[in-house]
């Protein structure tokens, strides 16, 4: 993620920063204008359509599905920005279940069960950064803290690593409860806690391998490069040379949307704008280990 | 489901794959073509309209309405996507409760109790393959495990296929509590997981089964068709035969709207950008027999 | 509810079903096509106003107000069918509650407490019918089942029909828990399903009798009014007879908007468009005969 | 708020209901056909601009405005409604608390502790008329019913009255606790409904106390009004004296919609359009007197 | 927060309150009049273009993606407005939370454990102190009460400040627990209150971390300033020197936009727009004191 003060207005216009979608574009936007300078130079040197030409007409077109085009496109902001959100919300609730869970356990395990404790301390931030890699689709063992009844190398790698994380909780909790320590009502306190984990991680994952319907994706591409490929034919007869910036931006505009919507919709990755899911995951470890 | 990497613009925009709507539309698109070419033929040769008349004013109607269609057609867009991701969410639910199932009987079963063991492993997968089936109207046996108290034969396929299984998941945890297997907490401590399954299949039934009003859908095509077979008698006069394109692509831009939404909104079948419910049920029962 | 299958265009465009909005504002359509005929008549034979006169400009208040107009309806639009789906929500929650209290109690009580059995298996059903009904304003005791300790004869037809039969409900489980056979973890783990009888009966009962504020109804069909009723003064000049058909395409489709929200909001009725409760609660019948 | 039936359309296009802002506009809409009126005098008649004068071009920046003000207009609209109905949602579910918890005492308390009955009759129904004076920062001793174990005299009408309420109510389930009659079991299963009172009280009040930001609020009030002043000046050489109507009818429209917004986003008090709160209390006493 | 009768209108059209875009934007808007000056200075008094020139055209581009700006804009209110009011949400909940919290306790704690009650009467409000200064980067002692068991000056400013306070609860709970003060049924009770304070602290951390993402925002102020930046030069010839107002105007607009959202979506803070948490804290502390 991009740290940002939003309100400094002149850095952001002016600067090109790695996540401005303006410098992805960069290539696109030049094949752009050289199609477009291709088009206005035929149509005005060589066609040399009169006033009357219906060629200005095709215009048209472009403001009749001008509304369609803004309002899908806002349609797949919102759900490009509503998945990027609840995948945040997904990892706040991972760490106030995490703090949650330290703050009760602290309490019930007695003061000189050290082993649980560290046991706990290492566990519960454990599976945010199990849960952080898996969706990276990665594996680094050296993320992951060991501890008395854990070891990291233990994992298999290729199976679903924070399930794994998950059993090893599970089972301390049940060796606890059979022990005597847990009592029932504990059971019943720290339920809602322990399923948290699965359902958080079972969030991340359907977000993460659920982009939008293909159809609507593939339907708003073609859509956006139907419009404007033939934005300059419409438009070459009113401005002219002209036409060569203005069709520049508003397919910079379009295009920024789609862009920046593919990118926002699947939160986890390393990209610009994706969610420091690392820093959260030590923010887990820390505020775990300042309570247990 | 399409699985597709939404990065890959340009395959998209040129490919036309069996998701894509303009492959589903193009017998309609054809058909349109024709309609503008004889519309345009027709005022073109035989009326001979003034630069006065009238007709070329009826766009005046396409303007105003333009408005409307469009968000129209986005509410149409909105909703179906909103029945498409509570479905994914339903299904994601049902993996949830399935690990966490399976992460807390492992421990409340002795690790001696094979064959209740055995009888989870097979179940709670079940549930989903008998779910997915469900709501295609399809009973397919062979999809269920069998296992030690359970046999797929035994199902009655003219009754309600989850129900019966949930039926002998109930049974199941009736018995352990008979038997003093599963105590008071932990009948608490599984209620969520156990009630959560025929929530789930009940939230994909309301969605399978009620379409959206049919007023809605009706007015909609009526619109679509009225506004789009409008559209060449008001702009003929400025473009001629050019009007034959535009109105084709108007047409096809605001038809995939309605066609994507059609199959988006009952998103359980095995339509292009159908979920993949086969393909999480196997997840389900890859997940809960790695845990259990 | 009317069925569809809302993949067959050709029908949907030129049959009009029952629930189509053409049919029901057929008689406004034709006074409003009379009215523009009149206005045309009037301006082009006897008013003749010049190529200069203002007449014509009024149409720019119809292209300022037509955003904020097609907004207002989408709008409308989307919090009518809100209503609409949270109704089905409800109703679908209750098919789910109900089988889930089924499934639980059909363990719970022994198998040869036949008279417990067989009081649940038409009191569950029982609810829906009489919660239907409530909706309506209506009191069927042939829809209800009697049952040992339930006699339909017996409710009070003046007093909330919902809550007597659920008094029964409550009654029983008491009866069941002071005998012993609800358990006190019973009683945690049906108090979920018993609760949630009462609150889907309130959200049905508030959606029923909360339409849209009156406000926004009075205004939005004062605004449709004043808006069609001055486009044939704005479109006369540039459209002359032409005026007809437009406007009153402008209309229908402004006007049916209007009319379908009316139709949807309170969707508990017999309406074309209303909820299929009298067979949802038939199946909730069948379902919890199959499961009890 | 108004009953009425969504269906009479003649009714509403004509008649002029307390509830109407065509009414509460009515002094300021004056005010504007004067300033309109005098614009166009003194351009008209003393400027006299040319057919090529650049004041109608003004009109431009209201096209280009009109779009972000009719969907400032419907964000407004939607916040409002959204609180409106977040406030009936709340009193709904007081009445289905107040309904099950009814129907959960009535099985545990015995059945000549008339007392207890009585009691919970008058206090339950008792919270909801305290909150209802609450939100109209009104304090109505007559409202309360007096019963066993409480005098409304003895309320303190200066500090928070629904909260003093609630206390007489949770310090007789202690009473009941203590003294056995309610078991630990139903100290869980009342828990949810006595926490729920306070909770929708906390909704009411947050809805009641928190207007939409000041900023929105004065920003779309200065945005309307530089708009609608300037209008004039922009149509008066299309419209002539037309602009008065015309600007009339467009003001009408904006201010009606921030108009309604207004009265809607605080839905406790006594306009036109506010929730039936006083109903609604009554029939929650009605409702608990049939049950209880 | 300011507080204002959202009824005034004449007070909010000419009154440049603190909480005023207009004043804000100040200086920005003198800029853009100074450059739209020279602008149309250089064009109309140097460059003489033609009736026929191009440059008039380029205001296609404005209505090309006046659309897409609007759209965009209410999309950022939106989000923003979600922020603020998901932030007063937590914070009513906070209230609801910290009351029902008391009004349990005042009955679990015999009247004579004046050292508990004092405990929770000052902790209970101490929490919200801690989370308000916590969200605004502050530590202030003198917030927080001191009680039996616990002195402010014993808190490490370093450190999560809210967990701290949340670590004194717990401990203290689990006192009353170990001594038998709290039963098993009783942690059930009050572990719902008792999780929400981590919850609720979390769902603020989460809106005060997380503005929107970097790539929208700086996208939109890109777009913003292109937009107005190219304004001038597109109307300038149909307005000449009018094009200064006019273009100073619709920045207003677009801006404020901007600059309200981001003023709003972080709402912890001492803006004129944020919420009263100062307040809101004091008002949990006076409730919490009335009840214990």
């Amino acid at each position: 993620m991009v740290d940002y003060d939003s309100k400094e207005w002149l850095r952001y216009i002016f600067s090109l920063h790695k996540g401005d979608t303006a410098r992805k574009l960069g290539p696109v936007l030049l094949a752009m204008v050289v199609y477009c300078g291709v088009v206005a130079y035929v149509v005005i040197e060589y066609v040399h359509p009169g006033p009357d030409s219906d060629l200005k007409n095709i215009a048209i077109m472009h403001s009749l599905l001008g509304f369609v085009i803004s309002t899908l496109l806002v349609f797949r902001t919102n759900t490009a920005y509503d998945r990027w959100w609840e995948g945040r919300k997904a990892w706040g609730s991972l760490t106030n279940n995490s703090r949650n869970l330290a703050l009760k356990l602290v309490h019930i395990l007695s003061a000189d069960d050290v082993d649980s404790r560290a046991f706990f301390r290492a566990m519960i931030p454990n599976y945010a950064f199990a849960l952080k890699n898996h969706l990276r689709a990665d594996f680094q063992a050296g993320d992951l803290e060991a501890c008395p009844g854990f070891n990291p190398a233990s994992l298999n790698p290729d199976k679903h690593v924070p399930n794994q994380v998950a059993m090893h909780l599970f089972s301390k909790m049940d060796e606890l409860y059979q022990s005597g320590t847990l009592r029932p009502e504990h059971l019943l306190v720290l339920n809602g806690e322990f399923s948290s984990f699965t359902e958080i991680c079972g969030i991340c994952e359907r977000i993460h391998t659920t982009p939008i319907p293909y159809s609507y994706s593939s339907f708003l591409k073609k859509f956006v490069a139907v419009y404007c490929l033939t934005l300059p034919l419409g438009y070459v007869l009113s401005l002219h040379y002209w036409v060569i910036p203005v069709v520049a931006i508003v397919f910079y505009v379009l295009a920024s949307l789609e862009l920046i919507a593919e990118e926002i919709e699947d939160p986890f990755g390393t990209d610009a704008n994706d969610l420091p899911t690392e820093r959260m995951a030590g923010n887990i470890r820390k505020a775990v280990g300042d309570l247990l």
